[in-house]
Formats: C-alpha cells, sequence, structure tokens
C-alpha cells in the first residue's frame, strides 16, 4: 500500500496508473551529461529520475505535487532512481534530499528560480499543447523593467517587474487596455508568474480562443523587505514582520509601480478595467490592497492566499458596503494547510455580507493549482 | 608555488593579493540553507566557498576565471571549503565537482542559466557600483518576444528573444533608433547577454554617461538547431553540423528575427545605424552574417569567437572592398584558446586589405572579458 499512500495525491495529476509504482530496469548510463538522462519522460506519463551520488547513503525525490518525498534505490554503478506511476500532463517541480540536503539535478538546464527553495523542472506532455504551453497563436510580449524605490528593500539589481502586454497592443495606438497586477508567492523572484506559471503563455492561449479580455497584466518582486523572504521562513511566525512586509510592499504597488505602469502603458485608470490578485503571500497581498481599496480594484483574486496570520485585525474595516467588488474570487486546493484559514476567512466575509465567490479544487499548494487558478480567474475579469 | 600557479591566472580579474591564498578557520557551521553561508565574500574580496557533502570523496572549486580547479578540504561536520584570494570586483561564475561531478551550489539562489553547464553567480562588489551593476540613473527596458519559425528548431518554449530599448525610447514617438544584434555563446540561453552579460545595466550606465548612444540591443536565441547545443559538444568537431548551425540561424536571423524587430520597434533600416556582434558561437555567427551582408550592416564586432572552423571556405568571398564597413572590431582573451584562431584570421583579413580593428585583453573564455568586450564596443559604433 505504499505507493498507494504516496500517490493518492491529492492534486489529480497523478493518472489513474497510480496504484502500481512500476519499477523497470534502469540501463547502463554514461558519465557524460549528454548522455545521463537524469528525468526521462516516458509516452505513458511515468518518469524515471537518476542520480548519480556513489557514496551517498540515502536520496530521496521530492516531487512537486507528491504528498510525500519519494524513496530512490541505488545500483552498483552510484546511480539512484525511482520511476513515477503515470501522471497527468502538468509542469512538475522537483528536487532530489541527498542525505538530508536538497539538491539540484545537476542534468536539467530547466531551473525552478527561486529565492529559498532548490528544484528544477520537468514537464510531461499532453496529447494536444496545454493552456500554459507555446501556441501556434499571436504572442504578447513580456516586458522587464527596473525602478528605484523609496519604499521597500529590494534584490541587488533593485526592484523590479515584469509586463505582459497582449498580441496587437502595439498596434492599436488608441486603445486602454484593463490591467490586472498578479503577485507571486513568498520565496519566487519577479519571475514566478512567467517562468513557472506560464502567464504569458496562458493569456495568449485564452485571448486567442476569444475566452480572455486582451488585458494588461504586471507582475512586480512582491517584498516590502526582501529580507523577509532571505531571512527564511521564520518571519510567518512574526505577525508584525508579516504586517510590515504586506504594508511596505502595498505602498510601492500603489505610490511608485501603478503610477510608473499607468505613465508608461495605455492601462485605463477605472476601477472597473483594474484587477489583482495572486497567490499564497501574493493572495494575502491581493486581497489586503484589494479589499481596503475597492475605489481601486474591482476584481479581486487569492489564490491559496496566505491567510491566519492577524486576519480579524487587517480586515477590520471590511464590510458589505465597502469592499463592493464586481468579483472577489478565493482559491484554494483541497489539500493544502491553507485550506482551513482560508475557508474561515470566507465564512468571516460571509458573516459581514460580502459577496464572495468560492472555489476549491483538488490539489496542494503547488504551481499546477496556481495556473489552473489562473486560467478560471483571468476569463472572468472585465467581463459585462 | 601551488597557490601562484592557481591565481596567476590570467585576466586581470585577480587581485595582487594572488600569492598568499589565505586559509581562514571555518567556524561552525548550521545545517540550515538560511545559516549555511556558501559563498562568503569578505571585505577584502576574498571568497569562501562552502560545499556540506560529509560522505564525497574529493570536491572540487571551479571559478570563472581560475586557470584550474580549487581543491576543497573537508573538516570534521562535512563541510567543504577553499578561501580564494583577493578578488577584483566582477561577477563570478563557479560550480563545485563533486567525485568527479559538476554541482550547483543548493544555497545560492543566483543561477547561472545555461543549456549546458552547471553554476551559480556571485558578486564580488567594488567601492562604487561597476558598469555591469544597477546604478540609479534612468533605465531602458528588456522586451521578451517569442515566435515561430519556419527556419530554426528552437526549445520547447519555441523561439525567442530578447530586446532592451533605451531609457527614453517610449516617449521620444518620432524618433528611429540605431539597432545592434548582440549574439550570446554556445550553451547559453537567449538571456545569456542580459542574465549573466548584464547588458541592459551596461548600456544604461554608458548612456546616462553620455558615452554610448541610445540605441536599442535585439539578443536572440542563437542556434539554427537545439540540437547542435543539446547533443553535447560533439558538435564542434563536425564542420558541417557548425555550417548548418550558423547558416540556419543567420537565414533565421536575416528573414524572420529582423523584420520583426523592424516593424515592431522604431529602429532604423539603414547599414550605417545596424550592428551586429556576438561572443563566441556568437562571434562566429556576427562575423559571418556581418561579412558577408555588408549591404545590411556597417559595424561588425567578435568577442572571443569561435573561429578555426572552416574558415577559408565561409569567408572566401571577403575583401577589403566587399567588407566596406566603418568598423570591424575584433576582441579575443589572450589566456584563450581560440587567441590563435582569431590572430590566424586577422592576418587573413590583413592579407585581403580588409580594415579590422584588433582588441586583445587579459583574460579566458569567460563572462569578465565579453562583459568589458560590449562596454568597449558599444562606445565605438553609431559615432560620427
Amino acid at each position: 500500500m505504499k505507493s498507494r499512500r504516496l500517490f493518492l495525491l491529492a492534486n489529480g495529476v497523478f493518472g489513474l496508473a497510480f496504484l502500481v509504482a512500476l519499477v523497470i530496469p534502469v540501463h547502463a548510463l554514461g558519465q557524460e551529461n549528454a548522455s545521463f538522462n537524469s528525468h526521462e519522460v516516458h509516452v505513458d506519463g511515468r518518469i524515471t529520475f537518476r542520480y548519480l551520488d556513489a557514496n551517498a547513503g540515502k536520496v530521496l525525490l521530492h516531487l512537486e505535487g507528491a504528498a510525500e518525498a519519494l524513496p530512490m534505490e541505488k545500483d552498483g554503478a552510484g546511480v539512484w532512481s525511482v520511476v513515477t506511476p503515470s501522471l497527468t500532463p502538468e509542469i512538475y517541480g522537483y528536487s532530489f534530499e541527498v542525505d538530508g540536503q536538497e539538491q539540484f539535478d545537476p542534468h536539467n538546464f530547466e531551473i525552478k528560480d527561486n529565492l529559498v527553495s532548490v528544484g528544477n523542472l520537468v514537464t510531461v506532455p499532453g496529447a494536444t499543447l496545454q493552456v500554459w504551453e507555446a501556441r501556434d497563436v499571436p504572442h504578447g510580449v513580456v516586458h522587464h523593467r527596473f525602478y528605484t524605490s523609496k519604499v521597500v528593500i529590494g534584490l541587488a539589481d533593485g526592484n523590479d517587474y515584469y509586463v505582459y502586454t497582449p498580441p496587437g497592443y502595439d498596434a492599436k495606438k488608441g486603445k486602454r487596455y484593463p490591467v490586472l497586477y498578479l503577485l507571486h508567492g513568498w520565496s519566487d523572484k519577479a519571475n514566478g508568474w512567467t517562468t513557472v506559471g506560464k502567464t504569458n503563455f496562458i493569456f495568449d492561449n485564452l485571448i486567442a480562443e476569444g475566452k480572455v479580455k486582451p488585458m494588461v497584466v504586471v507582475m512586480p518582486l512582491g517584498y516590502g523587505d526582501i529580507k523577509f523572504v532571505l531571512n527564511g521562513h521564520g518571519g510567518w511566525d512574526d505577525n508584525a514582520a508579516i504586517d510590515r512586509n504586506v504594508n511596505l510592499f502595498s505602498q510601492a504597488l500603489l505610490t511608485e509601480i501603478m503610477p510608473q505602469v499607468e505613465s508608461e502603458y495605455r492601462v485605463s485608470k477605472k476601477r472597473d478595467y483594474r484587477s489583482i490578485a495572486g497567490l499564497s503571500m501574493g493572495g494575502l497581498e491581493s486581497l489586503t490592497v484589494g479589499l481596503t481599496h475597492p475605489e481601486l480594484f474591482a476584481w479581486v483574486g487569492g489564490f491559496s492566499s496566505a491567510l491566519g496570520h492577524n486576519d480579524e485585525e487587517r480586515f477590520a474595516g471590511v464590510n458589505a458596503k465597502s469592499a463592493n467588488l464586481r468579483l472577489l474570487w478565493i482559491a484554494c486546493g483541497t489539500d493544502e494547510q491553507l485550506l482551513a484559514p482560508n475557508r474561515k476567512f470566507v465564512a468571516w466575509l460571509k458573516s459581514k455580507d460580502v459577496a464572495v465567490t468560492v472555489i476549491e479544487t483538488p490539489g496542494m499548494h503547488t504551481w499546477m493549482v496556481w495556473r489552473d487558478d489562473l486560467a478560471r480567474f483571468a476569463p472572468l475579469i472585465f467581463q459585462k
């Protein structure tokens, strides 16, 4: 039953074969990078992971969406391996734990860029291209912008944000676009929503299908003080540190980033054409900003929001009248620790007669859930 | 004399202290990421590198700019360490070699994004901000664009290129800008010149100083067929594979990328306002395209160009009349294997009475040389 326990996951990303973890023989592997296949995706969606370390005592595979680490077994050549069950088409983050220390896969150039956790990415393709994949449709442009903040403390290269402009943006000189501010989670860099979240491809594809209004998407580095992440997880035990991080970032967003965006891009300044959403820490930030500034935003989304920290005080002034939004959309995975505080927050909102749309989807605190959230949320905003 | 041999490097990036590799005691280190300092930069420019692996038999440090790998020593807690001599302010790529296998540093979130080699980045700061660092000056914007090619075979996400627009680009609606096509080396992704080469900051800073004309810089993924890199180094032993890679990429550049850029950006279409340059494989490509299309480009640069492969045939039609460029600038590090073929190529050019500016700077086949090349080349182009 062990394999069942490992793979009865959770978020629907694992296929029907989860009951049997087939172990195929790992053939003799060369020592060179080019011939060492560390993440071999099979046609049936299984992945063979391999890690070379003849001296290690114990190697585990951490796979995004798996409830537990998967033990790997060593062969006579010092190659540790494990074969997953058949996996649903998705992008999977993973890392190896070698004698207690997380390691990158040195044979995979797809790195999950992150300020805290170590990891690579591997894609299980589907029969057709998924919504987060580059299809042969018109592509928007992702702009990377740098600014000097008087409010927040960012990385050595300064503070930055990414701006997605939809296909046709440059040609339609007279048109002003609706704008979505999309916030990443704790540990992400500003590129989280593009490099892992695939925001640009999701929008390209859904716009091409006519399901999403062409819009500008702004994805800023989302820390009030970069030390809130660089100092480690401990910040989440400190309500004052959380408040400071959220408040400083919110101030930079409202007084520095938004004015720059509205100066540099043809975006609407009307609340009905402004949205804010985010995942985890970014969900907390988007709910904080959105619910306390209904004059600025009419469409608010929280994906797996990092609630449960001083919520009563933070949202004390919120009520049905103040939060008269076009959409308040609160999503969470069903296998997340954050489900309970999200449900509690939703109950509190309802007690205040605040209208809220609640979405719970199968899954853990993973990018599978958030890419799916984005593909569900984007078609709802800026509609009549 | 061992430390002298290791550090008499080479490219001038190591400081005066190279004769003595001081070894300071490595103090007790915690096991947690937050407290484990894997790349501790000291005020005098030395760096202590640390790698935790109690079971490894041998760990080496590969440091960009160092002629040889640096042996690391293990303490009782299983932490391997080495202290470098005092290093010149620079960005240093590095990796660990653990029992023969290259590994990332799992405690450094600055990854050197690359399709082949494993590595991280660490910066030794100077007394003032260097030319490749973000200063408090107006910043240009880096655009990331995706396109479907009918010519070349790219990565799963398709083919992409980055476009730097200088400060003020959006405001000056009537102005057309000169354009530099800047090509990366073998193993780089399209982001090589921005994430490691720091092109945007180099241009921001030199434009702010009035040393460089405001220009648009286009940085495409530079492979004719991505397999030329994914299949490993062996491609460089196959002249037909090299020619195919260069020719397919050149075709995509001329027939797909340039027309898109000239449609989407306000860039000049006159040869006097077009330049092409690149490093290593990109140097070979820029010399190939530039010398065979003088009607398109008037300013051509090759940095540590990967010459020495069928050069006579590739450049057979080039002569003083055909290559009537405003600038042909050929640079190489003095400690590179590519110095000999570059010198041979320069001699051949001179035998054809082709005017050429030759620059040799101290250094190996490293980004220190290429950032410096860019900062030297950019002020020369589009000048009267």
